[in-house]
Order: C-alpha cells, then structure tokens, then sequence
C-alpha cells in the first residue's frame, strides 16, 4: 500500500500520528518559506505543510495541480481551523514526500464550478469524473443500486443474467445487431430489454427475479437518451397489479431512505390515465401543484365519459373558441398581478413552434372580485366569472385559456402549466411526489398502417374483464375514420407507470400468459401467424407448458438516479456517456474497423465495389 | 396474490390454518377416491389432499403434470410422514382448486435424472430451468454474486457502470462488432474486459471499482467457452502486488464461507510461474494432490536456472533418452500394483492425439524395495533406485516416464498426472485448494511474426526493477532462433493467477501508469506509434494527467460458480447459454435480419449485388 490512511480519515485524534498519504494535489499555496498543500483523493481532502527544510526539495521537484504525490509526515492540530471538512481540525507535518506522477496543466479546473465546456469535458471525461460535483452522482448511483439489491435480495428475488447477443425481433425501436462470424449472413441483435427472457423465467418458476441491466435502442436521440441505458428490470410470479403496486412503491421508498434519508410515508397517489390526460394534458403529471386543467370544451370522440364546460364559451360569437375542436383553461395562482409585459412574453412562449398554439386568452380575477379579460368582447364579466369557477379560480388569479385541436391544445396547455410551475417556484427540487398512472389503453391507433399498436408491449396482457372483448373482436379497423369506435379502443391494459415528479421513472405491466390471448395479440399489431412464431415462437411454445400468471416492472435506472440528484440530465449520472450522435468522444467511436473483420463477418460496406 | 404461503413454507405449527397455494403439478397419485399431488414451486414441493367430493370436479378437470395449479385448503398433519423435505409433516386437505394454465405433457420428465437429451433440453431451456438441479446451480451463481458485492462494498468497492457500445482495438481475442447507423461505414465494438476504463476510473480517483459484468470474444468456441461471458471485475488504486493479493484471497474466502459453509482458513499457497511449470508442467496446477514432475533431463535453454538429473540417464544407450530434449517421470502413489493391462491402457492414453507422446516407460519400485522396468535392458537397478529417489518414489510407487520435445513432453505429462489423480480420487470434489501463481513472463514470443505479444495483456506492468530492462532496450529481436537470450524473454510480469483446484478463476495485475512505459510496451507489441494513439490515444493522454499506481483483478464468474457447483460445465450454471456454435437454440438466434434493416445500417451481406 503506497498509503496508511486515505486523505479523508485523519481527525484530530489522530495528532502525534506518522502517516502516509497519496493522492492528488489539489491546490499550492507558498507562504514565505512554507508551502501547503491540499491533498484530494475519493474521500476527502488533507492539508499538509512542508516546512523549511524541505524548501530545496520542493525547489527541485515543484508540484503542480493534479500531480500524484505520496507524502510520510505527522498529524498534528491545526492553528488555523477549517470547519467545512472533515479533516479541518488536522495537517500533516511533512516529512518525505515522493512524487508518484506528474500531470500536465488539465484542459479545464477540476472544481465544481469549472471553466471547462461540454465538449472538452467529454473529451477528457477521466478529468471530468475527478470533479467532485460527478463523483457525487456516482456515488449517488452506486448508493442507488446498492438499496435497489438489498431491498430486492429480502423480498426473495434473484438476480438473473438474461443474454446480451440474442434475436432482432423489431417491434417499435430499431435493434443494434451483431453480424455473427460463426453463423455468415445472419445477426445476433442487443436487447432493448430482457423482457421474454424474464417472462420465460417466470415459466421456468423461478418466481421473482431482478436485474440491473443494460438495454439498447438504435434511435434517433433527443436530448438525453442514450443508446445504451440501464434498467432496474424486475418480474414476479402469482401476482395481480395490485401486489406489484405495494412492493414496488416499497422499493422506491426504500431507495429515498437509503440514499436521500427521506422517511416517504405518505399514501402513494393513483390516478387513471384517463383522468391524468384530463387534469394535467399528459400521462405523467408532477403532482407537486395543483393548476389541474379545466376542459371548457372537447370533441365528443375523445374522453367519451367525461364532460365540459361548453355552455360557458358557447353562444358569444367568439369564433376561436367556436371554430377551435378544443378550449382548455388553467388558473395561474396569484397571476392577476401579470404585467402587459409578463403576458406578452407568455403568449409568445405558447406561439413558439414547439408549442404551436396561435394565441393565448386570459381572464384576470382580481382581488377585488372583478374580472376582465383579453376576451371581454365576447363575454360578459357574468359568463368570466362562471369560466373561472369552472376553472377552479381564485380571487387574485389569472385564467389562461388555450385552443385548438385536442391533441396539441392538450399537450400545450399542460407544457405551459409545467412552465408557469416552474416560473412559480412550485416545481420544489427537494419535494419528492410518487404517482401510479393506470388503466393506459392497451393499443394505440396507427394512422400509417392503420392497424393497432401496443401503447406498453405486446406481452401486456388486458384488463382481466376485457379479455373476452379481445378475444371476441376482429382487430381489423373497417372505418379508418371512426377507429375510436372499434371495441379494441376500449380496451384498457393492465399496465401502470411510476411517476416521480412529472417524470415517468418505471412501467410495467401484468403479461399475457395464455398462448391463445397473446396470439391474439400478435394478430391485433398486425403480425402474421408466420412472423409471429418467427419472432417469438419460443416465448409462444413456453405458454403451452404450464406458465403461471405474472407480471413486472422496468425502472429507468439512470433517469432515477438523475431525479434524486436533482438534475436535468441523465448524462451527469453515467461514467462514460454518449454525445447526441450516439459518439464516445473520448473514446473516438465508433470508427471505422480493419477489412480483415469485414471480410471475417463476410459483410460490406454500401458502396464499395 | 394467489397464493397465502409458498409451497416450502408450511410446518406443523400450521396445522389448521386454511392457506391458498399456487404452483406447478409434480406427481399425481390415485389411491380409490384420494388423489394426493405434489404441488411445486421455487421453494419446495407440498402435499395436497384432494378428498372425495372433489372426485367430480377431478374428472372433469383432470390435472396432469406441469398444470399450474391454485388450491385452497387447510393445512393438516400427515399420518405419513416424509423426512426427506421441510413440509413433510404436513399436507393441505383441499377445498377448492383451480386451473390457472394447463400444460402440454413436456418432451422430457422435468427431474434431476432426466431422460432428456442435452439438444432438447436447450431447445426447451425454459422447461431445463424448472429442474431442481438447475435451479441449485443458479441459485448458487446468485449467492456468488450476492457475496461477492457484499464484500466488495465492505472494503469501499464501488460498483461503476463501464459503456457497452465501444471501440474496437482487436488486440489477442476477436471483436464482435455492431454497426453505427447513426455514423455510416462506422462499428462499435463490445468489450472483451472493461479494462481500460476500470483504468481510467483509477486515474479519475475512484480508488475502488467493481462490477460483475458481461463481457464479449468472438472465438472459435471450445467446449465450454461461451461467446458472451461474465466476470467479477476490480481495480484498486495506491497499490502493490501484495495488497491486491491479500484483498482478492479474502474474497474468494468469504465467497466459500458465505455459498458452500466452509471455512477457509488455510494461508493460501503462492508458487512462481517457472515452479508451477517445473513442478506440474502447468500454470494452473492442482494442488490437492502432489506427483510432482522430476525433470530428468531438459533443454539448457529453458528454465535456465533450474538443474535436471540428465546424469541419472545418460550414458546407458537408450536412445529414446538420448535422442529426447526432455525426460520427466513422476512417482505415482501405489501404482507399482498396476497390472499389465492397466499399464497398457495407460501407455494408449498418452499416445492418443491430444496427448501426442511416443510411449510410456515405468520403473515398478517394489514394496519389496526391488525395482522392475520397461528399461530394464539400459538401466541397472542400482540407477533405476537413483532414478526413483530423484523422483520422489516410495516403495511400493511405479515412475512413470515420458520423453519428447520440452513443450510437449512437460504438456503430457501434467495431463497424465491429473489422469492418474483424477483415476486415484485424489481429486476430491469436496475439497478446496486455492493457489496463487505469480511472476508470470511478461512476453511471450510469437513465431508467426517473430515479436512479442503481452502474456497477459498491453497494460500490465513489468516488475518494478525490470522497468529498466525494458525501457533501455530495444524489442526488436534480431536472431529469431536465440529469441530466449534477448533481454526481453526474461522480463516478468507484475502479475498474478488465482488458481482452484487446478482452474484459472481470476487473473490479474499492476498496470503500467507511466505513458513512456506504455508507448514502449505498444512498440514492444509491433505497434506503431500512429496505431498505439489511434487504439490507445485516450489511455495514453490519461496518463498525462496524474495516473495513480493501480492494480486489479478479473475473475470468471461463469467458471468460479461452476467449480463452487461441483461440476465441469460452465453452461449449466448460465441460465440462457449458447451452443459451441454460438447459438441459442430455444431462440434460434443469430438469425437473418430484414432487408431494411442491412439498407439503414448502410451494409450488405458479401456475395450480394
């Protein structure tokens, strides 16, 4: 060992101590004939002091940041205490000191608030992990991980290795492939999830099984996704939604326990998809505010049972809201006092191409209980007031009111509520708020091929009183146009989603374990019965053979992680991530690879000869 | 739930409670109107009672094996008890039951002895993982890992995702690639070993890193080499040789403590690599039994510091000695009992093939103290008695004597010694014997291309006092027959072998962190400088930048979980394995992938237009 302690151990009670310490420097101060040094390593930092004697030395050898040096000296109390570290109280009186290796002046400062931009950091992401603000986060992630297994190890399940090199079966997400060598012309694929492997576990009766796993999906990447990302990817036997619910809420409490030592006793919410697409205009709301969306109107096809405030917007021949398929409204806690300016620049938010709405109408409810609106033209102070009732209004709020077709006036009302959210403080950093999101309807409409989809997967198995409407139906959409009124757009699955501050973190479902139902279900997206045994031929003849009822759950590990360290970015939460275009830039890859392994997996490139 | 208990759970103390179980039929047995089923999940096997009047709804739904049952019931005391399993005591007299899913009758009897052939069993792998002797085997793997992290994060381990989707440096084993869509004509390579980025952990400070993890050779596959693979992989910074030995030996001791109940408290042995080689002809002996190797005479080229008894041999006109680079004996144990018959089938044994010798001479050392050989003709008894005693031989013991070239000669005869171990039971399975093998060569010379490759690989260290060695000269090697005199041949690597019971289950070593000694082990390698930096630029840049001393270790995870398990195949302790081909045949994967699929990837198959 080139150390006898590490440089985040030594207390005061410790002085009189020899000691050796290795690590890296951090920071040079000369004072005179005496130079301190700040030695970091993982778990902290030290303060030693050479002294006079050592003056030559020092001037033979000059130290510089980020050199590794290895030091023998004595611990002996501070005058001058630092309360803010661990080891404040304590420096080392030199003695010796070697230098292990030197390092060149870093790219950038390796501090939390460093001068380095995003693609130099990457670049040389060794230096960037150095940084105490990423050390953190992996730390938190391996803290995660680690609560993650203990809570699962005592609820009997097993950790499971489930293949890396197995089938393409492209059912949504493109796969990565992998020509084989052994096997010319055909293709090894990468898991997008282990999903049939865990299901065929189950078979197997190995009864609960988990996996902190790596998954992979050939997509274009939006900001923040990853070609590769984790998953805490879990399955049980013998259950109904409702076991999964209560032991998968327990994991996530477990983890705020270990990890942020938050106690999380509330009741975790529930709430339907359906009413989640209506309070809040998407399926994972942050339900750490309120502003719930009020719908004054809405075509009679979507959200068949619920109903609007037409009559309040009706008759006034305001042609917006007349023309518009949908008005939406959202009361803005204490808005009233919005400035012109403040308006203007929200209207223009709205406007923006990734919002897309044409304008946006408000009604101030002032404090002293008038109303007057950007609409008044049209309605009367009488008919404002009843639109803020409805809307759940308060004196001293402000309405703002959004139209146009259902699905875009939906999705904008709510990207504004989660802004004025924000702009409003009410988006807390350190609140935590769980959500189920259920009932998800198990397909979803394919305009382009007019057939049906599967909203989760194709293993989700319906709600147990919809099977025989699945089983009864032909999937086939005769009416392209009227799609909403075929029986299987009805049909709920018996999925759920775990949100954690408007964020989705996981998502599962109870599976289909009947080899008829899940036939069924292939037909449903389309798949030929030849395709079907193609792909999943195996996963159909394990259904013949005694499967038991089961269901599961994946959580986005690195998302999670991202969330309880309070970040924006699941990048900050991985070691050695990928850019936009999917490249290691430290790495330099992918690259280009020699003809001997293109001749060897008898493949070429498009465009060679 | 379906289930109130599992069917390992109920005891005695039971009796009278009514429990509702689900699992899987074992056995059915009719006796008059009773029907007694076994009833089986992951925790154990229960007895259910089906009186009466269930006898109607019995034949109406009759119940065959593997059909997944749910019963409720009261659990009762058996008259007939069975000590053999923990619910023996008890049975559930049933009230109701239900069908939950049939199964086919399987295509082979899921028990520890099955009829199943090993091609049907993979084929239906799903059905292989229900049998009991499966389940041991993965539930032992589980316990490994389980351990393993426990240990590890007591000792400030940190488990560190490495990325999957890298950059190919075929170097030793070949890559298997992945095409980049998103960067056309490009691949990414996954990992063989996580080697350079546990590494550049270290230089990043991390101190600590673990991670069980997959890792990828696209080889040729020998029995019982798999193309995807798992290994316990560690890194450890501020460290010697020493420290990591002493951490990783504890490791393997919790490991049996914690999985098999045995206390391991034996000092484990350390051996160099030339006495490994000397004494048992290999670089992974068994060492639960002795039979060491006597060199009775060898080439003065090897092992130059070790003396052979050639005196004892020559001059006596046997020309099979004469004429051979190297004759070893070993004393085998109370073989001088062996009759004719057993000497000739021995004499078969090393002429087969894959043993490759010419034939088989013994000299018989009687209890009597009379010596009798097959070389009686060349050698009088007062030398065969010489002969004996240099080889250790006790009376009563046969020598057994191979002669040939060095390579092959030391090669058969440790192969014979484990033959005549294995043939003696002195290979128990019940014992454990862990070894470490240490100061391995650094090179290995490479006749095809008259250079050095890494014996271990590019990045570990020489020993620290040959650092020298190998920086001032110059590799290359300018007499190809006299390779072994270049200074290079006796450079020994800081590295290190966990040796089991005569398997390699871990290896590792201290990597260089100087970039200087880098750049010359690339050149040593025949890297040029452009290639080492196009390979290897982001290592060597690391290094620049404060690389602390650093060491590690990867163990076979697959392997280590197989000889825990008692057993000589690593696939039974894998829970979806490939075949030699490298396919998994329960998915028939790798498989053709579509036509769009190749176009997106900019690739085609060779032997296209």
């Amino acid at each position: 060992m080139f150390r006898s302690h590490t440089c985040g151990e030594l207390r005061l009670q410790n002085a009189g101590k020899h000691v050796t310490l290795a690590g890296w420097v951090q920071t040079v101060r000369k004072f005179g004939a005496i130079t301190f040094v700040d030695l970091r390593d993982r778990y902290g930092i030290t303060q030693l002091v050479f002294n006079e004697h050592l003056n030559n030395q020092l001037g033979e050898q000059p130290l510089g940041r980020e050199f590794v040096l290895q030091i023998k000296g004595t611990v002996k109390e501070r005058s001058n205490k630092n309360s803010v570290i661990d080891t404040g109280e304590i420096e080392i009186d030199i003695t010796e000191f070697t230098i292990l290796n030197k390092s060149a002046v870093p790219p950038f400062t390796i501090q939390d608030d460093t001068d380095g931009g995003d693609d130099i950091r990457m670049k040389y992401r060794f230096l960037d992990l150095r940084r105490n603000a990423v050390k953190k986060n992996l730390e938190l992630r391996y803290a995660v991980n680690r609560s993650a297994r203990n809570y699962l190890h005592e609820n009997h399940f097993m950790d499971i290795e489930t293949p890396f090199l197995i089938k393409s079966t492209p059912e949504g997400a493109r796969d990565f492939v992998v020509p084989s060598r052994m096997n010319q012309g055909q293709f090894y694929a990468l898991p997008q999830s282990p999903q049939t492997f865990k299901q065929l576990l189950m078979v197997s009766g190995y009864d609960r099984y988990y996996q902190i796993v790596k998954c992979f999906r050939d997509e274009d990447l939006r900001a923040d996704r990853q070609p590769e990302f984790t998953q805490i990817d879990c399955e049980m036997s013998f259950v109904e939604q409702e076991d999964i619910l209560n032991m998968f809420e327990e994991l996530i409490k477990r983890i705020f326990l270990d990890v942020k030592g938050i106690h999380y006793t509330d009741a975790v919410e529930r709430m339907s998809w359906e009413n989640a697409m209506w309070q809040y205009g998407n399926d994972k709301p942050d339900i750490r505010f309120g502003m719930k969306i009020c719908t004054l109107k809405k075509p009679t096809s979507v959200f068949t049972e619920k109903t609007d405030h037409a009559g309040l917007i009706a008759d006034a021949n305001f042609v917006v809201f007349d023309s518009a398929e949908t008005v939406l409204a959202i009361a803005v806690p204490g808005g009233a006092a919005y400035t012109r300016k403040q308006l203007d620049e929200l209207t223009e938010w709205v406007k923006r191409p990734q919002i897309g709405m044409k304008g946006l109408a408000y009604i101030r409810y002032n404090e002293d209980g008038s109303l007057k609106s950007s609409i008044d033209k049209f309605y009367s102070e009488d008919r404002l007031k009843l639109i803020a009732d409805a809307s759940g209004a308060q004196k001293g709020d402000i309405i703002m009111i959004l139209a146009g077709t259902e699905e875009r006036t939906r999705k904008a009302t709510s990207e504004l509520r989660l802004e004025l959210g924000e702009q409003l403080g009410l988006r807390k950093k350190d609140e935590f708020k769980l959500l189920w999101v259920l009932d998800f309807p198990l397909f979803e409409y394919s305009e382009d091929d007019n057939r049906w989809v599967a909203r989760h997967h194709p293993f989700t198995s319906p709600k147990p009183d919809q099977i025989k409407t699945m089983i009864e139906n032909n999937p086939v959409i005769e009416d392209a146009s009227n799609y909403l009124s075929h029986p299987y757009a009805q049909i709920k699955a018996n999925a759920y989603d775990m949100v954690l501050n408007g964020n989705e973190i996981g998502g599962g479902s109870i599976r289909i374990y009947q080899r008829e139902l899940q036939e069924k279900m292939f037909a449903a997206l389309g798949m030929s019965e030849e395709e079907s045994v193609h792909k999943f031929g195996f996963l159909l003849g394990a259904f013949e053979y005694g499967a038991p009822p089961h269901g599961g759950i994946a959580f986005g590990f690195d998302r999670l992680c991202s969330i309880l360290g309070g970040s924006e970015s699941i990048r900050d939460f991985i070691a050695f991530p990928k850019n936009n275009s999917g490249r290691d830039v430290m790495l330099d890859a992918p690259s280009s690879i020699e003809e001997t392994q293109l001749k060897e997996l008898q493949i070429m490139l498009r465009g060679e000869k």
